[in-house]
């Protein structure tokens, strides 16, 4: 019986007249008047996020993070400890971390920024304790990795090649960009040897067009992808920070505008995954997480690019298209689609985290305002909040994607806890979360069912009417 | 067996490859032949509307809404009946009506205006028996209210407070149009005291901007609402009107243009649901009762704004934009999204009904041609009868909504059968649709299992390959 | 157990946060790592295509068609076979194919257009026995129902009225390239008659505007059809490539530019289904089997098009525009909706195939880049085998469908294995599909699980990073 209605819910709602006002699981605890028949009910826990509750969730993401990424050296055939870093061994390799979460790869770099940001927001240390251990880990092995390959000549197959031998973005700007801000931070050791092959590889090697754009010879012999907007930027906009050498921001910012001048529909306000010298008019995809990528690297930008280099405004002004963009696009969960502009497309974490934050942290930035974006943020992270399970693990990110030119391959890459993309993003998120709620500069009005911010001196609101 | 089989096909229809056609209930029993494979199903009863179908379903509605709305006054302690209406009581009080039918709320001012036109349509003088009702009540205890006020101070408890001490455009403009329009027409009693408080609210008190757009002070500090449209324009219209005193055209005209220029969206030609001083770039919210709002306030303007007013061409070209936008976004269901502009929200009533309704009105003013919008109408009324239950009730109509910053709010708020911001909308929708099936001007054929609307003076048409 | 997690699915998958990543039928088989948790599954079979498969498919497609339409002539009243074609009898008619498969419609012109393609793709001349087996036909029977006509009178009786008796582009443009095509390539009978009858109402006497655009006088006294593109301009292009004369093009050419200029959508780079002289700027409805009409009918001028023509050019940019528009509408499953900008209306077989063909044809005339479009066509082509069943039928295709004013029409549109308007097209795209295949100026890298189709001399490609 409980069954049959069932059904006919489910196929009521997939009739086209059925595309009626649907029941959620989820009733907003802030209205305590629990015969309001104006309230309805959500898909997601709709109500003002509270700092204890997100600090826990950031808690429990954080001790399944540190769980699963070991920092041991082994051999990789026989899965023994190595402890001797005097003698190298060829089949000596990182002990291999659960899911897909290399201790090495950018979207740990990512995890690593949003560890900082959680430490900032909380003032909880224990938030670096994994990025120290990795770093300290990193600093260990290095000596012993590098006369592993002077050695071997593993190329690829050495655990430290993305520093050692760098070959891509990829390999090392964002971990690069990790690397710099644990620096200023006095996080973990002096790792200024791989920071300068790091840094040596975005500023110097790194293939790209005249003007400075970073590019790819692949999949086509030269295409540009959104995703290098944070492969680079960030790593980028920290060597300027830490060097004070202007010619990383300039170049920074160069790749702000290149990359938008390629990628960006300014009817849209949003970001096309990426493109093709040779063909610079194609068909246009707008992923989700490469809209990630690019706002997220120009919010890094803007965190430290001076405000009197003659490229911070353009860059502010691009940066508040995208927002704008995306903010109009976001769904009736809070969260947005795989392909942004198509609400038929499956719900993605890791571009819902990154928008959320990003968002969040240019209100508190002070680049937008926080009417209308306060309310998106906050819808964006109660949506979040439902992708992150018992387990401390995120739910619902796509996995590693390449660039490709067919909506069938999009729509249907795959989702998975083990996807580390969705990670840092959320951690970011929440941290990001977690300063707009205590941020002097905003007040939020809860009337009428809605969350309503404000700038505080936006002028006095009256509600005399329903008084 | 039938129950796994609908399994299926609810499953295979969630599936993207199973976006596929759908069977609705429907067949559409203008073709009479029932082994004609080239006609489909639908999931409304795709038809040509008959006009004493359609009057049977206005009836419906109004005995409904006459039942429902009391116009008696009652200790609102006791509930016992008030007859005395010589010594104020503090507790007395309108008696309430089921559901939230108040009997002078905005919402209400809609339904008199839908009875008016049901009455003119059907020629049926029952229609505006219970606009006589309310508004003999009104003349009644209007003395004995002020008395009570006089003596009890009770501001917002008073049941008559909305004109004893109006506060906002939602107190007034609605029903001062309803009242206006019913002297004109000569229905009810004298009720000047009562114009002229809501229409000096209108025209002179309520807050708004340099320009003379309405404004209110929330949820910012400075906010504009779709919804004044509404509440402010068809007031001001018919004040011109009654006075032939200019300014309120003046002002009327300034509300248009001024909201106009703030809140559509030129590209796509809809109005978005609100806009805010400080922030007059921060994103959309196509909210499709706001729009309803909008083209049914420019529609009650032009009704009565004289032809040679200077903003005669603007208001009309503006209301031809709007319905060009709205119509490209019908559903195929002939209803409307609660977001106009997104598939996945749900079919809301109150909208679709006011957009049907000025769709049909404008065709029969003369203002939009038949061709193409005359289907469209057409459409919209099949799909609003599915929401009109054999009890008088019309269903699916969204509750009270306030001008929010989020997507979640928007896609989540409830529909009710209590929710009186449909009845009036639907009673004006199928009011109009009558006068269109009746209009002189117009020819329907029904060719190839569809209909074309056409100009009677639009020249022949020519089927002779089909004979 | 299995039934009520298929419901719990069904009831996911309804609602909005259950936009979650949906397992699809289909694994990728060129993705040979069975463990590659980066491969997700597939609504269609997402793969390279093989020659072999496809020429399979087509050969599926030809034999139900030669089998469901029968070249014979009967007694209509008693079925009786009628080989005396020397005395008149009034009921003589063609045999009636099953399904709406009608030997002489416009819509077998497309599949005869599909068979000599497929000849053409394949080397085997079977696919045109079909043809030829029709027009043998034709010429043999021409006498006998002309003398049938010149006794009788049956006008749209005669089952020959199509050419004894033209009177629109339905019945004459499509079949009429048809024939001229089969002549070129030498296969059938000398048809000079039919060709010089349907050439002369194509060119001469179809009802037009004055710039010569063709159009009807229905449902409007002066409308235009999308649809129209086709049933004129190949005839146009292949009566110009046949006898040479320039009027034949300059008049194709004139219907490509005055067609676009009123019914093509510059922002959404698509067309509107028609357009009506008197109320130019009515609501749009873009029907997307009349984008598959426009494109093929540019595709198919350029082909014979000389390219010193004036209007090369820009019926050239017409088509890039076109295909760009179409291209980027392309669905999760690599089909098109049957409202091609609408992504809740059901997923149309006609359509997609003409699109499927024409991006295809325009990579191999070197008209568009491989790049990007190559994967969007291969998308397409997986997309269509799924609407290919077992007996060579073409599911999913939306029966004939009139110019019309309302969605709700055009949403519930059904579809019909007896739809003819798929199997030439289906033929068209997968011949086409072929040809891409064995193209020498393209190449494709299966790289990261997708596919990278690439101009020859597009320079090279590198993915060392991966290795």
């Amino acid at each position: 019986m409980k069954n049959s209605t069932k059904l006919l819910a489910a196929l009521a709602c997939c009739t086209l007249l059925g595309t009626a006002h649907a029941e959620g699981p989820f009733r907003n605890t802030d209205n305590k008047n629990l015969k309001d028949v104006s309230e309805g009910t959500y898909p997601v826990p709709y109500k003002m996020p509270v700092v204890a509750e997100i600090t826990e969730q950031l808690n429990r993401i954080r001790a399944y993070m540190d769980h699963a990424t070991p920092t041991r050296v082994v051999n990789k055939k026989t899965g023994a400890p190595i402890t001797d870093f005097k003698t190298p061994v060829a089949d000596a390799a990182f002990a291999e971390a659960a899911g897909d979460y290399g201790i090495m790869v950018y979207e740990m770099g990512v995890v690593h920024a949003g560890l900082l940001r959680a430490a900032e927001a909380t003032g909880d240390k224990n938030f670096t304790a994994m990025t120290k251990r990795h770093f300290d880990f990193f600093g260990q092995t290095l000596p012993y990795f590098r006369a592993q390959e002077a050695k071997f000549h593993l190329e690829r197959q050495n655990s430290f090649a993305r520093f050692i031998d760098p070959r891509s973005l990829d390999d090392t700007g964002s971990m690069c960009a990790a690397l710099m801000r644990a620096k200023a931070a006095k996080i973990g050791p002096d790792l200024k040897w791989m920071i300068d092959s790091c840094n040596d590889w975005v500023a110097n090697k790194q293939f790209r067009l005249a003007d400075g754009t970073m590019a790819r010879k692949r999949p086509q012999a030269v295409s540009l992808w959104g995703d290098d907007m944070y492969m680079s930027i960030p790593a980028l906009a920290e060597a300027g920070r830490m060097t004070g050498e202007r010619k990383y921001f300039d170049l920074a910012v160069a790749n702000v505008l290149g990359m938008s001048e390629r990628l960006y529909n300014p009817q849209l306000n949003i970001f096309t995954h990426g493109w093709h010298e040779h063909v610079p008019n194609s068909p246009r995809f707008y992923w989700a997480r490469a809209n990630g990528w690019a706002v997220l690297a120009m919010s890094d930008l803007l965190d430290v690019l001076p405000k009197d280099h003659p490229g911070y405004d353009k860059v502010l002004n691009q940066l508040r298209g995208a927002i704008k963009g995306i903010s109009e696009l976001q769904s009736g969960t809070g969260l947005w689609h795989q392909m942004i502009d198509r609400n038929d497309s499956y719900l993605e974490t890791s571009a819902s985290a990154m928008f959320t934050y990003v968002i969040a942290h240019a209100i508190n930035q002070g680049w937008i305002s926080p009417t209308t974006y306060g309310s998106i943020a906050q819808a964006g992270w109660v949506g979040l909040t439902t992708k992150i399970n018992d387990k401390g693990q995120v739910e619902g990110t796509c996995v590693g994607t390449t660039l490709a030119s067919d909506q069938v391959y999009y729509y249907n890459r795959p989702t998975s806890v083990h996807a580390l993309h969705g990670y840092g993003p959320v951690l970011l998120a929440g941290a990001e979360m977690i300063k707009l709620l205590k941020n002097p500069n905003v007040s939020v009005e809860y009337k009428l069912r809605t969350y309503h911010y404000q700038p505080k001196d936006g002028g006095k609101t009256d509600y005399r009417e329903h008084q």
